[in-house]
């Protein structure tokens, strides 16, 4: 098998692990980096890898429909297009689909949709997810699943089914398990016995990796903990376990405890271009006149270009000015510091010190600044 | 003396020198790139180095608005506050006085202008260029001057006159010459008399450097060529001469050959923002549909970042898909260019090919694409 999950270390039902790849081992828990249109934004592959950054998760819908998977299968696929030569993860389009375009139908065979670039009139199905993912190449790729609103039972009943009925669809038109692994998506939202039946449905499938969906979309921090609480545990021990679409600081703690392994966020990225930044005493923004005149570095003890190198009072200069390095250099230090804090909890699982790691993080990070 | 320049070698009208400066060595001649607000847009001074720059220009007119050169000074000047270790040159604020700001009263004072950014109400003299230029502290500063459209002779007449006596007030205001390097400001359009007169008067200032202005601002290529033909050997052979503004690569071989050792442009970053990149065969433009799987990199034989990593396909698709990481890349490209060109240039002087070089460059460079 191209891929297989070791289980390393166990503490509580936090893990460490190996999940061997076709492009190199990850070691888990890992934060992967969101590259939507094959890019990091501002960020280049160089500088990515120099953060220890080994994930990364490109987006299905975004490819599909600009460049075309056909075009990325033709050059390469997407580790030679983008130039990044360590495994990535592809989503299935589904949550793009239902959050970003117009939706014109939806069905049991899949959802007609308008592109939110050009309009354009678009279908996805399972099979043609498959086709797209395969087309792009990435490790893990995902079942094309339904998201639904989290606390609104009867929609999230009715994802759940769909999303069993697309997973096996998925299952059946996805071959080459040695190129790519496929992940199965849990559904279920904050419901604990529709995680239940979500997990007993995908487990039979077999699938190389479990994801959990429907979390972080509108339910609050404590319903989605006390979800977690639960529903990573429903997922079989001996396969990675991967909670998409999160990535702050404190999410990623609370997820760790729980068993999770895997997860992606826009976020280290995304607040970088509105001036944020990630600090142990919680988030900032560098724009703020405070730091007009701050020759510290954003964080004193962090290893990143941009803190080993420019002061507060320079970055906000970029920002306040527009330019263009400010998205380079403060999504740099946002990566490079999500990526740390894993590092730090998996070396806090080897040491069976993760519960003592957490608290100490979440009580300075949540303080007010 | 921190500045002196040594002419090393020369070739007809060319020559190939080294200006010390108190941040190290500029090997000339030398293509500067620009970084308007202490940042050359889109390229991490990390990157910027690699490319193998060493003289950085920034906009004296742009910072005092925004952060302020106060803030810059007790910031510890321009070097620290961008972490540029090498040589950087000023110039005085007057051009962009002139182009970008709105005039309220122009007189031989000084200008009263209102900010592009805010309409806020600012003057500039002479003496307050000096200043601020002093604060911000690059190796290179220079006079206060008038760039006047090229060719009407009555308002060229005019700026040489008042030029001069700018160039009086602010070497008068200028003390310390082993800090920083105050170059003179040669104007006079395209008219040879004019021209003699404005280098005949800077010579009695004695500067360290003389740069050419007012070229590049609206006139021909060959007007420019014919006044470069004469009004560079105008300038004290033992002193640095700096062509203002010009960065294309034609006009940079042209100018080296008639015997000009400084250059700074935003051409290579500004052309790079809309998808246009130099190549050997002439600038193209990336987003060119004939590009869609063009697996090639811009340049075959470039050893930039850009050109060793990426195919014009997946550059296409950065630029099509509006993406930061395009202006990065093809910025690298553009600037790593024009750095080549002016190290073969050096180069060929000192073998005596220098004429070679040239007509080789231009023939392949001019022809269509």
């Amino acid at each position: 098998m191209a891929f297989s999950f070791e289980l390393v270390k166990s503490h509580g039902d936090a893990r460490a692990g190996v999940f061997h790849t076709p492009h190199g081992d990850l070691l888990t828990p890992v934060f992967a980096p969101v590259g939507t249109q094959a890019t990091v934004k501002a960020v280049s592959p160089r500088d990515l890898a120099d953060l220890g950054a080994s994930l990364v998760l490109s987006n299905t819908y975004h490819l599909h429909l600009r460049p075309g998977s056909e075009l990325v299968r033709e050059m390469g696929g997407l580790h030679q297009f983008m130039r990044w030569p360590k495994p990535i993860l592809t989503d299935s389009g589904g949550f793009q689909v239902f959050s970003l375009a117009k939706i014109n139908r939806i069905d049991d065979e899949g959802v007609t949709f308008q592109s939110h670039i050009d309009g354009s009139r678009h279908r996805f199905t399972p099979e043609l997810s498959m086709a797209v993912q395969e087309n792009l190449g990435a490790d893990i790729i995902m079942c094309f699943d339904q998201c639904p609103k989290p606390n609104e039972r009867a929609m999230v009943e009715a994802a759940v089914r769909r999303t069993q009925a697309w997973a096996a669809r998925c299952r059946e038109a996805h071959h080459d398990d040695h190129r790519q692994a496929l992940f199965g998506i849990q559904q279920g939202g904050i419901y604990q016995d529709l995680r239940e039946a979500s997990s007993e449905g995908l487990k039979q499938l077999h699938f190389p990796g479990y994801a959990i969906g429907g979390l972080a979309v509108g339910e609050s921090k404590s319903e989605m903990y006390q979800t977690l609480d639960t529903c990573a545990q429903m997922l079989p021990d001996d396969k990675p376990r991967y909670l998409m679409g999160v990535g702050a600081p404190d999410d990623l703690a609370q997820a760790v405890l729980r068993g999770v392994d895997i997860f992606d966020c826009v976020l280290p990225t995304r607040i970088a271009r509105h001036g944020a930044v990630f600090t142990p005493d919680g988030q900032i923004n560098i724009s703020r006149m405070v730091y007009t005149r701050d020759e510290r570095p954003i964080q004193a003890d962090c290893d990143c270009y941009t803190c080993q190198t420019f002061s507060r009072a320079y970055l906000r200069h970029l920002v306040k000015a527009r330019e263009l390095l400010a998205h380079t250099l403060l999504s740099l230090h946002n990566i490079r510091f999500l990526i740390r804090h894993m590092e730090m909890m998996r070396r806090a699982i080897f040491e069976g010190t993760l519960e003592d790691y957490v608290q100490a993080f979440l009580e300075r990070y949540l303080q007010a600044v």
